[in-house]
């Protein structure tokens, strides 16, 4: 049987106040989930912090010890509030100054624009030493890995390109399948059971998520493993313990 | 003039492993934090972490100490894996059982539903001593305040009447205005002025969040203060350093 301790844990850092403000519902987080559970590594924790240099550092710190990879989102751009690079490079102290691999990028990009390649944009070619560059097909400016730690832009379609240039370099861990049944029931029916066969297959995690729609109540109850058979078994068990109603 | 740190700061704890999965795209943060500006309680911190006891404890304990109100949402429901009423208990050392106003709400509502108040429904009874019941008018169960926990159901429409429920009982501090203004520039373009700008008012703070739209970039420049001259000040300059194209 497959041992989903093989699988590499993830944390994601969403830096910015305009999450925490509620002025912009954040996406990438949603988006990093499904692109990890695919890879085999999964999400274990996320957290959203304020564009506050301490409070990054902290986190980049505490989550990169705990996790084998963190991703982070946000504040890599040219303006003040955009801290991000300071933090991480501060959290593992590497120096951080502009980076010639990563000027040359940027100089070549706003020559092709016709654009002035100001103080403001060398900003975005400070990289810490001994991180290497995220490819950034949409707007060019790198982000960067150091050690364990994926420093992302938080603008949605930079931040998919990025984690699209990120994941083929990390390893993938043991798949984590799932499988899913609607039960048009309350919760308060299903748990019983559904708790006895969580208990007999305790190689299976069972979640059940609730819903009310159109006033009546029912949950989708979802099964997760490495193991393939092992699913399909519990599967074939949770359909026989809540058949469809008038079966 | 407003002193900002006149503001009580809030934190938010997701519970839930349907989210880190990608399966579910949660909601709840996003609402929480919009209510919580309204409120003039900002929002600092949010995590998301699996259905796991000790990892809910923690939270707990370090979020409720360094915030002056946590509000978790999730796992509060009666099946298996529904553990948070447990972990906020134990963060708090407090005992949890089935508690007397908790199981006659619920009595109330099976009968009249017609339905078996069975022991999975009786689970979400279970309230820890010293805790205060939060009113849920969508589907009875209720959340509850603990200390400065406030524990709350993730089903959405059931979230969002829970936090209309526990907002009027929470202090509210200054209300954080904000006002934006929308450059059609890069941000690289706007990042000199609009730093030299945030350094003299130092008691505005400004966010950019820049965006690609059909190729072109562009970036909301967002101030927020608690001072409305000060802010209305900053906004006159901001419009002047930026005049729309062709002024």
């Amino acid at each position: 049987m497959a041992d989903p301790k093989a699988q590499p844990q993830a944390a994601m850092l969403v830096i910015g106040d305009e999450i925490l403000s509620g002025r912009t519902r954040d996406s990438n987080m949603h988006f990093l989930a499904n692109e990890l559970t695919r890879h085999g590594v999964p999400l274990a924790e996320v957290r959203v912090v304020s564009d506050d240099h301490d409070v990054i550092v902290a986190a980049v710190r505490e989550l990169s010890a705990r996790y084998d990879h963190l991703f982070t989102s946000g504040g890599i751009g040219p303006t003040h509030d955009d801290i991000t690079a300071d933090a991480v490079a501060a959290a593992f102290g590497a120096h951080l100054d502009v980076r010639d691999d990563a000027r040359a990028l940027l100089q070549a990009h706003y020559d092709r624009q016709g654009s002035d390649f100001n103080a403001a944009r060398m900003r975005m070619a400070r990289i810490p030493d001994g991180a290497t560059l995220i490819d950034n097909p949409v707007s060019t400016a790198p982000g960067f890995t150091l050690e364990n730690v994926h420093v992302m832009a938080g603008v949605p379609s930079v931040f998919q390109a990025m984690v699209a240039s990120v994941l083929p370099t990390i390893t993938s861990g043991a798949q984590m399948l799932s499988q899913s049944l609607t039960v048009h029931r309350g919760e308060g029916d299903i748990a019983g059971p559904l708790a006895e066969l969580a208990a007999e297959f305790d190689d299976v995690s069972f979640g059940s998520y609730p819903f009310i729609r159109n006033g009546a109540y029912g949950s989708n109850i979802v099964a997760r493993s490495t193991d393939a058979a092992r699913l399909d078994a519990a599967m074939t068990r949770l359909h026989a313990l809540f058949p469809p109603a008038g079966a």
